[in-house]
């Protein structure tokens, strides 16, 4: 059975303010220069969250996802401040924290709502912290599922074509967020690779068994999954990679320290 | 009913060299570190391309995807060098040339898989260029079909928390691919935001109202395009935004100025 | 009179390991992708100091000057792995604790050379402090001067050609530099356009003054300056900035919250 | 004796647009921020002018020099295009072709000027190109000839304080870039750790041993020098490049292929 973690998730909602009409004003701008755009300024999120042992993923890439723990709210404005000093765009950010790393991030997102719509030419650079009723003080501690596909370069890099390969991992990864999402109020990204990366709610074995299972089913694609814990993203990721080292050494699908016990 | 271009299409296939493992040595790296390193990584990719008038893909970060048309295969030397100049890590690079967008990047993979795994750690900065039998000269023309997802602000952004939204577009993103390439031989890459693009051979008008109504059917997500052609990823690129905006502004669907007649 | 602040200064030397040799090894390196990495390498340098409340100058770009205060400094191992996992050269750095700001870069010097030469091939990401006889704790307090040219635009930009411009602007930099060191123990770096920033020790407005007129003799070009103290570089330079700005508006050429009497 | 090349040079000034004001505008943005802007925005200057296997330097980073040859002038608007979509300032170029690399920069600098002043709120994204009297034609040929300090490792980096040894270095460049400006027509750039980089007009071997000479008796400071001509600056440098290892190697001052004869 899962608890929640004392003190629940705190996760971060950081959304380009406007973004849309500008890559197409006055004319639609030269798509290479957008990606790069994106991209850089995902790096520099990653670097901010980075720094302070927290984990960031691209998302959308007009819409990015951070994980902070005890981090104070009002620390983002030195990221907005950052942005706004280096790119064409400015940055709005709502912090959610709440009982799971679902409920936080859909808490940072009304907090962006809120304020207005994304594409409003008058919202910019909002930066707000909601917490969702019941929760009190900040997060302490973080569960990270790092997962890949099991031989992943000899199954589909080394053997099927580029377009092949990345729409089976894309369906294994899509089908694995959906799940996680839906059952147990995980925020799951790809990370590159044959990589996708969860935040969870303290997970017991056969939660993350059953993932697997799942993505098996739905996808034929095999996954394996390391499972680590910390006062931070990156402590507990760190973990969970260390874990998924043992996967691949052993062939075991799941591996981790488990918190909670699974009966 | 569709010809293929004269010529044909000439996509590239990008690959790190030894990366997954070099990802754990000696230790498991940081995540964010990881993050920021494959989106600048790419970054750098798309603006090589993008001097071009060419296209670039992220794919798997790990695995990326260009579009060139005439540009000649012994050119991307130059990148190959830039990536070793700035990064600790170096990059192979297949091209392909071949009928379709999709048989041109298989062949560029080809070319990749018969110089040695993705994971062997003395293959490194391959670069070849397989043309697929019957081809013969540059590819002279580029078709790009440029889909979004019908008010993606006011569906989703604006209405639903972060990881639905995402989720959604990103089930619509795959099924797309998916048909595309399926039915039609094409290349298909989310591009951020609610953006897709895809690189076609010369399409008619019903082969694109079926991929939106695929998706529809498939996901329930609306989507509209716009399709152009050109000499460069970038000229027909440009013509399909513009094709967009068209859509957006009269609530068409489809837009394009279209080469292929649709009886 | 000056008096040393209580805890004195601590400035870090940034060092490149080995990288003249790696520059022409097997070959020398395209001469813009080693202006491409150095100046990208230098700006993660500064968004690490940055981040830090602290200022990073480039100085010789193989060899840069960090500017922390109450920095830990085990904490510069994060940047030493932040430039591990992100470019193909390491980074070797000094932290230097002294009684003025250039005692404490030549501690951080020192503690640099006396692990080895920086084109030493096994001398790799050596982190170490120093601190100078007689100082206890960490510093509390910094003294920033900003100084930039008297209508520099007007004067020189729009009116001679550019490189007369860069070199009249470079020689009075440098003069400023070397003046600033030899009479009153500071670090002077030039910071682009027509900028210095000088890491001072507690400075009367006669020592101001003073290196205005030596520039101006030496150089006749007509420096300004404005002078901020606080708890880190970042908050006494943003003060200096503010000073400089009363000056610009005033046209006064020292301007500053003076921390020692000047009789 | 020296004749120009034919054709002459091809140089290009860069110029952020109403930059000084920006910087303070609403209020002194941070100094870091500033720096890795600063810094980034002439890597990807860099990397354009990289891409056509020319030269840029720093030089006040705010205003940019480059080396084109057979560059059409247009082509730079889409490096304009690239800054505009990526940062949040403008870029104006200003092209010179003359008999000298320093006669073309004065002219890139004028027509600069002539557009308007650097801090003019609306003069933006200025492309011009100015051609001497006289010169007709593409240039055809560059000729490079790279600096550096004698043993700078052992003699200032390994032994003296870091101050000390950049601003040894710093003297030693200003004096030879003021040197071959005045006496040769040179465009000289210091380009990071104890290298100079000089735009030249064909240059005899007398000419270097000059340089090398003034520069030890005006600082005390032991240069060394390659030299090498080319159809592009990366070609013309490459040379030079190597004629530097041949002076390493074998503890010769100058070294080159020598175009023009020395009697």
């Amino acid at each position: 059975m899962s608890e929640p973690h004392r003190g629940g998730s705190r996760l971060v909602a950081l959304q380009l303010d406007d973004y849309g009409p500008w890559t197409t004003t006055p004319e639609p701008r030269r798509e290479t220069d957008l990606q790069a755009l994106q991209a850089r300024l995902f790096a520099d999120v990653a670097d901010f969250f980075g720094q302070r042992d927290g984990y960031a993923f691209a998302g959308r890439f007009d819409n990015m996802v951070g994980v902070a723990t005890q981090e104070d709210p009002a620390e983002f404005e030195r990221l907005q401040e950052r942005i706004r000093n280096r790119y064409p765009v400015t940055l709005s950010i709502g912090v959610g924290t709440a009982a799971t790393p679902a409920a936080a991030l859909r808490a940072a997102g009304e907090e962006l709502q809120a304020a207005g719509s994304a594409q409003a030419a008058d919202r910019r650079e909002v930066l707000g912290h909601r917490v969702a009723d019941g929760v009190t003080g900040d997060p302490t501690r973080v569960t990270i599922a790092h997962f890949d596909v099991v031989d992943a370069t000899g199954s589909y890099t080394d053997r099927v074509a580029p377009t092949q390969a990345r729409l089976r991992i894309q369906e294994a990864m899509t089908a694995l967020a959906s799940y996680l999402h839906t059952d147990h109020e995980a925020v799951t990204h790809f990370v590159g690779g044959d990589n996708a990366i969860a935040v969870c709610p303290p997970l017991d074995r056969t939660a993350v068994d059953g993932a697997v299972a799942h993505v098996r089913e739905a996808t034929g694609v095999e996954l394996q999954a390391g499972v680590g814990h910390g006062s931070t993203a990156h402590a507990a990721g760190f973990d969970a990679k260390h874990a998924l080292e043992t996967c691949r050494a052993t062939g075991q699908r799941v591996h981790g320290p488990w918190e909670v016990a699974t009966d």
